[in-house]
């Protein structure tokens, strides 16, 4: 039986899995989580509305009813692919076909205070860190006597006006408007400031111009100041950098300005593009080895001259694809290059209100914001999670309570203590 | 205004703020963590059948309503009796009336290697790091050709008859034979064994004899090996050492064989009895202090010349008659003695049982768990929390899913790897 590994329980590897299942092959999924990750809710466990249970499935239980998928827990650190082999720490498994979807990480561009002082979502620790990072920054305010180093304690710096940075920025100012101002009565928590910091001229790039303008309007009036045309370059344990010289003095930044493809992709000798993304062939794979194909936030792929975003959809799209290709050349047929069908994008700009252009249609505010919700819940894995979100959603929509606001973790702090 | 400092958010505090709320005193709360740990479902936590954050209740929430009392983020390192101050890592802060209710660690009676290579339940962190490393054994386990190593990954210890080790198991023999079997299906985990190690001569020491024969008879009904006259002396990474010498292979030690009060006890100068608890007086303080409160599991009380048990009523009482002792004091009344009104003890050994001792009314099996089915959730706080723990217990009981089966946490094996 032939044998198909592939790397990464995302978005993109489970819709490879699963066009997969029941086919008469060996398939292998290797990630080194046991669970699925809901990406796009990274946000909500970072800001207190969902804990982290929610947003994730056990990768066991997904395909326990799907034929002939296997899952082993492994880092994969290498790829031999002249041997078809990929190497975890303490096994080599070996491949016929291998469908790479290991995802991507930040790209702080080598900016290493960044790295070092600034938070990323990309992982669920991540968020746990982040959330844990914040609540603490106004324990610590509450104690400080010390005026300015209450107010950078207050001060949250958001880096990058993509949707990840707005729908962050929105559920921060939820966060601490609604909820942290009636816990902290020792502070005055609407002096907190969030900043939002992008370095081209607009927010939400790849959106129209008219959704752009409301996102950014929204951000304002919900207290985020939104500062276009600023790059960071730089940070300290209570301070942020920006290009022109000045310093915002502020314990929190949080980066969403770049991702670049996870390292694996290093392991292969092709051609990496934008981030270190892997070029493929239109058919997905890559260069002279056509039983390797590399999807999702990996690969870079130009479709009518414009590469495709790091997106969910695209990722699951992929996905498919790939998993079909495989069987298309185990029957001996040739495949119809990949093709992105591009359904539309949104974000959420915090409660009752989002952006989202859908088949060229433009929807902002609140009928945005529910075609958001319904959508989420859709495609969150499992029964349990919609139920448990949706009654997160409506706890926090109706009586203005973020029940997870919990300090779990105080690694990084104890860190930042000592400058 | 008097100020009033309580050390400890557990069952105790609260209950001893609750008391003084509105009161016309300051009353701070000190804790280290920034929630209250509802700790008789932590070991649902470990055994993947609730999230972490539906036992815990943020405590700014908490005290919101309650009319002078404020919260302040520390850990108490040491006290100043003398002085009246209580000394954090960055702050002195003083009191008129000390409280002091940290309650209680485990204690591993001075044996390092179980210390070392033992799991125990006493903090929410506890309870992630057992969850994952249970899980992370079976991976491990699916990974293994070697098949002594793969039976003592499939090897659980658990040591102490009492109400948590009970309970473990029961918890742990469920998620095994109901849920893991059909995660693992390249195992055989019918194999899997868990035994249960108690060095006395029966369970459920404090319980009728009715009820303890019923508890070892369910526990092996449910598969779970119980040998009692047996004592734990030693542990490695991979293996678990008994009093007479021999060795039983395994991966997994889980200790609930002892308590003993949180080293805060140590910075007291005054007479301490098993397992350093604080010996107070008939009502609550301590000789030469009549200002220092010390109750819950951190506090030695005799009563009837029986050493009242270290559970959370006996906490949520003294904390009560503690708040209400320093009122007494303040008008200058005299208070009498303490006494605890025991309502009985209970336990579940997994789905659909448990014993119950109710004024002296026994109670076993299905109508003793919904007893404590219906006591625990009405002790628990907050209304979501409610909610979420019925709907994973329903999911749990009728689908026999247990959501929350993630590993998180990686660094405990990362160290047991390297033997």
């Amino acid at each position: 039986m032939k044998r198909v590994v592939i790397v990464g329980v995302g978005f993109g590897g489970l819709r490879a899995a699963q066009a997969l299942s029941g086919k008469g092959l060996d398939v292998l999924l290797v990630d080194r989580n046991n669970y699925h990750l809901f990406q796009p809710l990274l946000y909500q466990v970072a800001t207190a509305v969902l804990e982290q249970e929610s947003i994730v499935y056990p990768i066991r239980e997904i395909i326990r009813h799907w034929k002939g998928i296997r899952f082993q827990l492994a880092e994969v650190r290498n790829v031999d692919l002249e041997r078809r082999q990929i190497l975890t720490a303490d096994a080599t498994i070996e491949y016929d076909y291998l469908i790479l979807a290991a995802g991507s990480i930040t790209n702080f561009f080598g900016m290493d205070t960044v790295k070092r002082y600034g938070y990323d979502l990309k992982y669920l620790s991540d968020a746990v860190m982040l959330r844990s990072h914040i609540l603490y920054a106004f324990e610590r305010a509450a104690q400080r006597q010390n005026l300015p180093e209450r107010e950078a304690l207050l001060t949250f710096v958001i880096v990058g006006g993509g949707p990840t940075g707005i729908e962050f920025a929105g559920a921060l100012s939820e966060l601490i408007h609604h909820v942290l101002s009636k816990d902290y009565p020792e502070l005055q928590v609407k002096d907190a400031r969030i900043i939002l910091v992008e370095a081209g001229g607009s927010l939400l790039l790849t959106f129209p111009k008219k959704l752009q303008d409301y996102a950014r309007m929204r951000l304002q009036q919900i207290g985020v100041k939104v500062r276009l045309g600023t790059a960071v370059s730089g940070a300290g344990p209570s301070r942020v950098l920006l290009k022109d010289g000045t310093w915002i003095s502020s314990y929190t930044l949080f980066w969403a300005a770049g991702v670049c493809a996870a390292s694996l992709a290093d392991a292969l000798p092709v051609m990496k593009v934008r981030g270190s993304r892997v070029a493929v062939k239109p058919n997905l794979t890559i260069e002279d080895y056509p039983e390797v194909f590399v999807i999702g936030d990996m690969a870079y792929f130009e479709q009518d001259r414009q590469p495709l975003p790091l997106t969910a959809p695209v990722a699951m799209q992929q996905g498919e694809y790939a998993g079909r290709a495989v069987l298309q050349c185990e029957y001996g047929n040739s495949v119809e290059p990949f093709r992105y069908y591009d359904r539309g994008s949104m974000a959420t700009i915090g409660r009752g209100a989002a952006v989202a252009n859908i088949k060229n249609f433009n929807f902002s505010g609140f009928p945005a914001w529910i075609i958001w919700l319904v959508l989420h819940l859709f495609f969150l894995i499992g029964f349990r999670n919609r139920v448990v979100v949706l009654l997160n959603w409506a706890y926090d929509y109706f009586f203005y309570k973020k029940q997870v606001r919990i300090i779990t973790q105080k690694g990084r702090e104890a860190e930042s203590e000592t400058y």
